[in-house]
């Protein structure tokens, strides 16, 4: 009576060999492992080497493969060989975001022409089910914004700036700890939670939002020193991915280290976890958090997306979305935090306070300082200015930053955050 | 090609009249209403009156009827509907927690047999989907444990008490707001966690656990005192239902109040909130926070349940648990604080420290004080003894307080908690 479902995986790394252990372990004795594509033959491994194959299309094209796993974390040949299990009728589950952030539709779309299955709660969060949550839970509420913190690299690194390490030493200790690549640029820079916070948003709103519309910013402006200030001011930072759809439905999607209260649930969450908010028309508001990587968590994403599917074999993909035409908006307001270096003479205030009056921004704390963190100023004449505005848009922010950062008497802009309220 | 999905609903209070009202609105157009069943005719309802019937088998006995959503809150009739709606191939959506707590096994069988679908993620934390993660995205954990705030109305008075209100002021405020009940027993005692617990509990270990099997103790011996007291020993004070499964599968099932270490996240979600938190093999920890009651949030559930039976109408019910024998543990190993009234003589401590020494239980900490926000102590010669105990044994512990409240110089024992780590 117990029915088997058969599934081929697609790369093995972290987390494909514990997907393919897990899946041998005959813990979940209704999923068969069949095959796992590997790149590197003479590699050693704790699979069984029948079990092993440099051929993918002795996994695309076995018809005894019902569901394939695809772990291969880049976009080609990942994009190809999906393409062509779908054609074969194979149900997907995938952890890949890039894939999904970029060529979504089109799996999607080919999925449903095939009438098989595609499932990525994998792809953000780790072990969270954001994805569905959002796909199935919430699915009879007009959602309005989304927001996470997607990147546990990041969020490891922010959480040791907090403590006084500064941005290099953070990094150190996150790529000693195996939780950064070499290469940092993926995670820092922002792009990582790009993709996440993309396939978020087009889950949410049911509109495909391209990566390339995210505006990004990474953490690399952030200083001990602003931790500093912001725990002074009862904030905390974050890396967050943002989006937000408004009453007009306009979206504002964006990645950028944010201010938070610290009285806010997000503020809190520390070190490698990540937690997304969701609110909804009937929900309010909804808070998740856990383990936003690693090989478990991913797997118990992983391997609930596969026992869904065949669970529900006989529904076929239903497109989470389209592809409808959008109307961006930075109409946003909040507050804003601003640290600059400036000349230690007299009249900076005053010609600072000058541009942000014409401007008709307001601030809610400023302060003239030197932190204890921070190098001692070499060059005498220096000064830090930390500010904090009350409410303005955005447009009318940029533009006065922009002036700010002209003005003769205005060494650098060392770091300008949004506060998320 | 839009499929339309025909809906009675038993029940027409606050969120039988929310649900009723969305799905006249139209907003979810593949959701059609056709009854709503009331007790009262003569009430006044927003609802257009061919709507509405007294009558229940103008419900059950709908041949056009699909699916049954019952917020009828009580056991009976409720339990009789139901079972008749499932005899007659109707689908059920409920968020009657008393009902599935105590006839879950029963409801699931008839449910399974006729081949058609309970859905019950509003039966627990309102718009929170805890139930569906744990019965689709964590299917591939082993989980450990299931812990939650699972009752706003006491998590709202003991926030209020936290800020220094006494017990009763913080009930009356909750009844002013309408969060409480005239007889606040069902939420103060702790009997509506325990259904919740059960529950969550029964779904997480896939067997049925009955809720009165639960060990309950509500929150009417907690003062604003040990509130006090706690926030000085770095600790919040939170009614949690814990579900604990061991490795040698025995159960430890209960809800009373706890102390939490600051840190914890849990210990930071006030108000009216619900959270939940999650203990699994792959998954590590999960936690889920939001709106626990309301007729927003639990509509939200409500009808993502009947979405997610109408697209998977093909499938039946599976058994989500079964009746298998059980073996309850007291085995578990925590902190524990202690509050006391005691005579002000000599030879006190010496006393109460031959009995600890005795079951050999350590203190982390002990104090004798009296508290300004208490009353002041009318008769001379009386103390407030706090103590917070190193990690022992729950057995060992009621064993030790069982020799101190029978010592002569103590007056009464006034609070006594766990510590949830």
């Amino acid at each position: 009576m117990q029915k088997l479902f058969t599934i081929g995986i697609l790369g093995c790394g972290t987390i494909g060999s514990e997907v393919a252990s897990l899946l041998l372990s005959n813990k979940l004795p209704e999923l068969k492992l069949k095959k796992v594509l590997i790149k590197d033959k003479n590699k050693k491994r704790a699979i069984p080497s029948e079990y092993l194959t440099d051929n993918p299309n002795d996994i695309l094209e076995d018809p005894e493969i019902d569901l394939i796993i695809e772990l291969m974390g880049i976009e080609q040949p990942a994009l190809e060989y999906i393409l062509k299990g779908l054609q074969n009728k194979k149900h997907l589950v995938t952890a890949n975001k890039e894939l999904i952030a970029k060529h979504g539709l089109k799996i999607f779309e080919i999925a449903s022409q095939n009438k098989v299955q595609v499932r990525l709660d994998a792809t953000v969060g780790g072990g969270i089910p954001i994805i569905n949550t959002l796909l199935d839970s919430l699915k009879a509420n007009r959602i309005s914004s989304v927001v996470g913190i997607l990147n546990g690299t990041t969020n490891y690194i922010l959480t040791k700036m907090k403590k006084g390490q500064d941005f290099a030493s953070a990094l150190k200790k996150a790529q000693d700890k195996g939780y950064a690549e070499p290469d940092p640029t993926n995670d820092v820079d922002g792009i990582d939670a790009k993709y996440k916070i993309s396939i978020l948003a087009s889950l949410a709103f049911r509109t495909y939002i391209s990566p390339e519309k995210v505006q990004c910013c990474g953490i690399r402006s952030i200083s001990a020193a602003d931790f500093s200030f912001a725990k002074e001011l009862d904030f905390s930072i974050k890396l967050l991915g943002i989006a937000h759809r408004f009453e007009d439905n306009k979206i504002a999607i964006s990645v950028h280290p944010c201010l938070i209260p610290l009285s806010q649930p997000l503020a809190q969450i520390d070190g490698v976890l990540n937690a997304i908010q969701v609110r909804g028309n009937l929900i309010q508001e909804l808070l998740l958090v856990g383990p936003g990587a690693g090989p478990k968590p991913t797997s118990s994403a992983l391997l609930g997306d596969a026992l869904a599917v065949m669970r529900q074999e006989t529904l076929y993909n239903l497109m989470p979305y389209e592809a409808k035409p959008l109307v961006f908006s930075q109409d946003g307001e909040s507050r804003f935090y601003l640290r600059l270096t400036v000349k230690d003479q007299i009249g900076v205030i005053r010609d600072l306070g000058g541009i942000l009056a014409q401007n008709e921004i307001s601030l809610e704390s400023i302060a003239q300082k030197t932190h204890q963190e921070e190098k001692p100023l070499e060059e005498i004449g220096e000064a830090t200015l930390v500010m904090l505005t009350h409410q303005v848009k955005e447009n009318t922010f940029q533009k006065a930053l922009q002036q700010i950062s002209e003005m003769a008497q205005v060494k650098r802009i060392d770091c300008s955050l949004k506060v998320f309220e």
